[in-house]
Order: C-alpha cells, then structure tokens, then sequence
C-alpha cells in the first residue's frame, strides 16, 4: 500500500482544506445560537480525523483515465465524496446508537452534550438533531458543485450520479438494519452480499472511482469490474477482522460484532453447516450483549470448526482474483494501474 | 381563492400521476423483500392526500414570469417539490414522534407495523427505517431533474437551488426543535419570526415561486419580497388557527399546540406582556401534555387579555399589505397576478 499511501498523502491536506473552507463559510452564515451549535458540529466532524479513502479514489478514478493530476476542480469535486460519507455516517451512528466514531464522540453524542447546557435532556432531542445535521451536511453537496467550473452536464452528471450513490447506500442500509432481526434461518447468502455490494462495494468503491472516471470523461461504470468484487472482498475481510482481528492492530473490539449478531458470510456459512449443537449456541450467543469472553470464544471456534472461516477467506481471495483480472483489461494511466493492484492485495492480506 | 383552486385542479392529475410514475418505476428496481417494504410505504406517502401547493406554486411561479402554460418538463420539475417535502416530512414525524399525518399513519408509524410482522419490536428500529426512507426520498429528486430535457445549465441552477432550499429549511427546524426546549425568558421575537422565515416563508412560498422563476428564465428570488410576507403571515395565521380555530373546521385539535408548549408569536407576546400570575399560568401549562380543558381555555383567554391575539392579527395583516405593495412592482401575468394577491388575502381570512 505504498503507493496508495503516498498517493494519500500528496493530496490530503488539500481535500481537508477544501472541505474546512466549504465548513467555515456555511458557518460564517449563520446568525442564531442554536444553528451555530449544529454547524460547528458539523465542521467538527467532517474534519475529524478519517483515512479520506474515498476522495482519494474520485481523484485516482480521475487519473486512470486521463493520466492527468486532478486540477482545483476535480479536488473540489472529490469532497462531496467526503461530506456524503459524513452526512451517511451521522445518520448510520444515530440507527446504530453508536457514541464514538474516530475515537470521538460522534454527531449525536456531541450535539447531546452541547444542547445539555440549553436544558434539552432527552435522548430523542439529540437525535433529532442529528438527523438535522447529517441533512444539512447532505445539502452541502450542492454548495461544492455549484462552486465547481465545471461544464454544466458535467455538473449535471455528477448531481444525478451522487444521488444514485447515496440512494442505493440507504438500501444497503435498510437491508442491514432489516437483516439485524431476521432470524438465522431467514437470512439468506444473498442477503448478506447483497449488503457488502450496496453498502461497500458501490458506495465506498464503485462509487467513487466512478465519479472519477465521470470527470475524466468516461462512464460512471467504467471501474465497475474492479471495483465491486474488491469492495466486497474489502467487506469479507472486514468481517473476518471483526471476529479474528487483533483488537490491538484493528482498534476495534473482536467480540461486538458477535454480541451485536451481526449478519455475516461467517455467521451464514457457520449457521447453514454447524450441527444442531452449534447452530444452537450460535443462537444463543449472537446478539447477546452480555455473553461471557467464553461464550464468544465458543462462537470463533464454530466459525472455524464448521469451515465458516476458511469459506469466507477463499471467497475473499476470489472475489480479489476477479477484481485483478478485470483490471487488467482496462486501458488506464499505469501508476494508477499499480495502485489499483496494491489495493486489491492489501484488502487480503491486512491485518487492520 | 377560487381561482388558485381552480387552477390545481388542472394541473393536479398530472402532477400525481408524474409522482405515482416516479414512484413506481422505483418500486420496480427493487428486489428484496425489505427494500420492498419501504420503498412500497414511500409510494404510498408520496401519493397520499396533500394538498400539492408547492408544485403549484412553482406553475405559477413559472407561468407568472414567461405568460406561458407549464410544458411536460416545467411540470417534471414542480415535483420535485413535493418529494423534497415528503422527505422532509419523514424526517420531521419522527423527531416529533406524530403517528398521523393526512389522516393516515405517519412513515415511521406505518412501517413500525410492516416490520413488526418481521419480528422487528423497537421503536427505535421504526424511526431508523423512517430515517433512510427520507434520506431514499430526497435522492430521488436527482432522478427527476436527471430525467427533464431541460438546458444542464437550467437543471444545475435546479439542484443547487433545491440543495439551499433544503439546507435553509433544516436550520428552520433545528431552531424550531431548541425552542421547543428554551425556557420562555430566554425566547425572543426574532427567533420565532426566524422560523417562521426559514420554514415557512421561505421554504414553502419563496422556494417553490423561486423554483418556478428560474424555470422561467428569472432569478430565485424574483417574488421574493411578495413571498417572504405573506410566508411568515400565513404561518401567524397557521398559529392563531392551533389555538383558535374551531377544530370541525381546520381538522386538527384547537388545544395541541398548548399541550406541546409550541413557541409562537402569540406566547411570545403574552409572556412579554403579562402579569406575573398569567406568567405563571403559561408555565405551568404550556408544554404540558396532561393539562385540563380548563387549564387549556385560561391560557386562551390570557393570550386574549395581554392582547396577543391582537397583536399577532395586525401583525399577519401588516404583512399581507407589505406582500400585495411587494407585487403590485412585479411585471407577471395577470391572471397570476390576480391569484397571488387571492392567496394573500386569503391567508388572514382563512379559518382552515
């Protein structure tokens, strides 16, 4: 990941500038006590600290196909990119009632404490806010594309595009919350890839190296055989790390996706291929907030006695291996090409 | 206001049957069972019985500024309106927590049923599901720009336009949402006026009239010192009518308002203006949801001694003068002309 890495690097601290201008002249709009709390929230968090993975892929989307360094305007553009994901994010973290986010509290988390000091007590009221946030951050999309000296149609294109993006990552999303209370037996394979290809192969990676190709000229598409079946081996190994990682090197804990009963490929492949024993403790533990460090260490164990593990890293390494030959195939800028190739590895072999 | 009935009755049919299109060809690319749900419930609240004023503002709008009949696209486009506010309507039941709407159950309220009969028992889950049916709701306005054979330009001027309507009406509500828990003392005139601005006035007068302009060749703000006006009088009115109107008539209940503690004009006025035993009375039962009729009928009566009702009347009918001053200046056609300034006095007239 060397070269992605570097890539990142190059470019970072101009997304991040980009994206602190469009947060400081929203907030030098507003002219009442309470506005001001939401939006230095939003400034807040659409700076914190996140690996800006995405509107580094707009600008290498960018770059395979015209071989050219991405100019003011496709810079600009890359951050509506980072602002869909803090919109999308603001929402999932109320749904998930999730508190810290980049080691921070997140949207609601914050805006709770803030409007705490103006008497709100209720949980709801600071929810209700962060729905209001993240639709407000959505908003801002607009604000960047008008900014853009762009042509009109390209304009147009890149409207209708991240409004397609954002719609199919809400299914995936509806799909996932959905999933969470389905019983075991209802979820199908189908089901769960179906989640890995809205919420993270389309959205996080077919997403956006297809705006990139969209302000090179080329289909919004154009990556698509790469970038779907990368995304979804990114989500495998995702959730491999969730149950196997070392929480020491990932950063996060190894057993909440299983007390959360989190559908995966694992979990399925483990339900449809354990035995009665299994499938019963698998019931009784995922989901279960309050099971013993025993009782998730049993779970890991028929994740790998059934061949759940062994199943879900073979598929990974496909879905890897199909991204890779499809690569080939495209006719793009070298360096790109290799970066592409190290990120499609790296998604197998990381370890975080 | 004959003539403004008269002329949705003509475009009425169109307008839903271009929605119930929208809706369906969406339904049509779904394929899960989940998806399916919501996007069925979307449907459903896209098509239920609102009035439709907005879209028809953006005809008149339009019509106003170019003497000319809307065209298949111009109709497109007033659509969108309408979606824009079913998403911000999803969004808004939830953080009020409102079951009905229209006479029927609000989004979360409706799919909380559908997804109880998928084992899915919390509240929370209902709220989450309505959440990214807003959210699937106000990315379907990009595919109804995306599909008018209008100039880029035109449908770029569209998305950036809807993009600040939106952001302005969200600070509406955040403020709306911080006042509801503002103790008295701390509410001022110009945070409520700045409400009635933000979600009202702009929002659902000089939105959809700008909206139409711009179709029309003029700039977003062409009706606007007509638009803003009468916005925040018809708002006056909307709160004199909570409170006031005989609920046979307006349909909804003359003591809600009361009960949740609603920050209007007509508390703001009283509490600045009355003795410290009507003071008293305003707290003890303002935003109380377990106040007796009784209780109910002194608030009334102190909003009529300190003389608020007076008040927030002249003030309403001040602003409708200013708004009929305000159009008298523009150059539009007659006929829309004549139903402007019917709407403006039919705003302080109105008692539904």
């Amino acid at each position: 990941m060397e070269r992605f890495r570097a890539y990142i690097k190059q470019y970072r601290e101009t997304v991040d500038s980009i994206l602190r201008e469009v947060a400081e002249k929203k907030e030098s709009e507003i002219d009442d006590r309470f506005n001001r709390i939401v939006y230095a929230e939003i400034k807040r968090f659409l700076l914190s600290p996140g690996k800006r993975i995405r509107p580094h892929l707009v600008l290498m989307g960018y770059e395979g196909v015209t071989g050219e360094s991405p100019d003011r305007d496709v810079l600009l553009i890359s951050t509506t990119f980072e602002i869909l994901h803090a919109y999308l994010l603001t929402h999932d973290d109320v749904i998930d009632r999730d508190e810290v986010r980049r080691n921070q509290p997140t949207v609601w988390k914050s805006l709770e404490e803030e409007f705490k000091k103006f008497g709100a007590t209720s949980r709801h009221t600071a929810y209700s806010m962060a729905i209001l946030a993240g639709d407000i951050l959505r908003s801002l999309i607009h604000e960047v594309v008008g900014q853009a000296d762009l042509p009109y149609k390209l304009k147009s294109k890149v409207c209708s595009l991240l409004g397609r993006i954002d719609e199919v990552t809400n299914r995936g999303q509806v799909l996932d919350v959905a999933l969470s209370f389905t019983p075991l037996n209802l979820v199908t394979e189908e089901d769960i890839l179906r989640v890995y290809r809205y919420k993270t192969a389309l959205y996080s990676f077919n997403g956006p190296l297809g705006l990139g190709a969209v302000l090179g000229g080329e289909d919004e598409d154009f990556y698509r055989e790469y970038a779907i079946p990368v995304g979804i081996a990114f989500q495998i190994r995702d959730d491999i790390l969730g149950v196997f990682g070392d929480p020491e090197v990932t950063g996060k804990p190894a057993d909440s996706d299983i007390k959360e009963g989190k559908r995966t490929i694992l979990v399925w492949y483990a339900w449809n291929h354990g035995s009665n024993r299994e499938k019963a403790v698998l019931e009784k533990v995922l989901g279960n907030e309050e099971a013993s460090e025993e009782e998730v260490q049993e779970v890991r164990d028929i994740l790998v006695s059934t061949g759940a593990l062994e199943y879900a890293e073979e598929l990974a390494r496909s879905y890897v291996s199909q991204a890779k030959e499809a690569l080939r195939g495209l006719d793009i800028n070298p360096d790109v090409m290799e970066m592409l190739v190290e990120l499609a590895d790296y998604i197998v072999e990381r370890n975080k």
